[in-house]
């Protein structure tokens, strides 16, 4: 169960949503739909847990999809942003696939609330607002896969399958969301520097 | 969206269940969970899929949280054993490290949408069930641990950490029943052989 004060505590990609209420209301929503599920959640439910009326909301957005459309892309610009500034940094391949895992793995561990609406919830959105999302998800394969391939071509790294490589490294950041416990043993930094050593093993690097 | 015809091509671990009735409901209640989410499903809506009434329902199942908790034990049940064959074969730690990979992998490819269920449902369980699950998924993780530390003990593995390592491995073959599609470019096996191959490399194995 996402409590409140549990989603407070993360990581919130929010900050450009104006005005306060349009904010508020997209993170009471990402609060219902972690704890109940997308079809389970009610537009009355999230006007509720943002101590709104349904009317209130309805200015803000028209339907429950829009709410899941909206927060999926800016779910999904924020982890391009983040693989983008890692990969078009300064340095060795294996320094900027080093830096792309361990900052993505710490916005899934930080962001997991979010982060699990947004990859589990993906089949709920129509097919217009899927479409828009699934080319930023192309988006964020193509960083990741341009930093290995780099990395082949210069040498540093022995990858005999660049796409399933880069689709398995993806997967294993993107799974941290699905099992990061904030009471666990780990903090997030800890998790994306032990990540980004397997990575590391993964694409042969320094063998 | 999860269609009948789909989740009746996947290996389905439910040969034990009987009588036949008890069956189909188990598999309706899949097939609902994984298209709607547990709690945007009713008893009705699983009794509807199975072509039975409420009433007949009730004879098998008391409640919805039953029917996700026999899913939930049964699944953890079929991943401990794919696990356990694995780890307790002959051969050396890296035979048996890249053979428990490649079917636990297999699996969730080819039971995707229940292991969706299954994972993602977790959250849904009363505590008693839960405390259940966590038992067995306890046991599903000694497993693999097992093998690592068989290895680094042997001289195979170069881990440092033996623990963080094992739920890395096991988080990337769980996380294929997430982003596994039938009409994509692999079948279950090759991504199998993929995933075994850079397991190998993130225990250190050959260096």
């Amino acid at each position: 169960m996402t409590t409140a004060e549990e989603t407070a505590g993360e990581a919130q990609p929010w900050g450009e949503v104006t005005p306060d209420a349009a904010r508020r209301l997209l993170v009471a929503a990402v609060e219902a739909f972690a704890e109940r599920g997308y079809h389970a959640t009610t537009t009355r439910d999230i006007a509720g847990r943002a101590g709104m009326s349904p009317a209130a909301l309805y200015i803000h957005y028209k339907t429950k999809e829009e709410l899941l459309h909206r927060i999926s892309r800016i779910g999904h610009e924020k982890a391009l942003e983040i693989l983008r500034v890692a990969a078009r940094r300064e340095g060795s391949a294996t320094e900027r696939l080093a830096d792309a895992v361990s900052s993505f793995v710490r916005w899934h561990a930080g962001g997991r609330t979010t982060a699990r609406v947004v990859q589990y919830e993906l089949d709920s959105l129509g097919p217009d607002a899927r479409a828009e999302i699934l080319a930023l998800r192309r988006r964020v394969d193509a960083e990741v896969r341009g930093i290995v391939e780099d990395g082949v071509a210069s040498g540093e790294f022995d990858v005999a399958d660049v796409q399933g490589t880069t689709l398995a490294v993806l997967s294993l950041c993107i799974d941290v969301a699905r099992w990061f416990n904030v009471d666990g043993p780990r903090t997030p930094e800890e998790v994306g520097e032990l990540y980004a050593g397997l990575v590391l093993r993964m694409v042969g690097a320094g063998r």
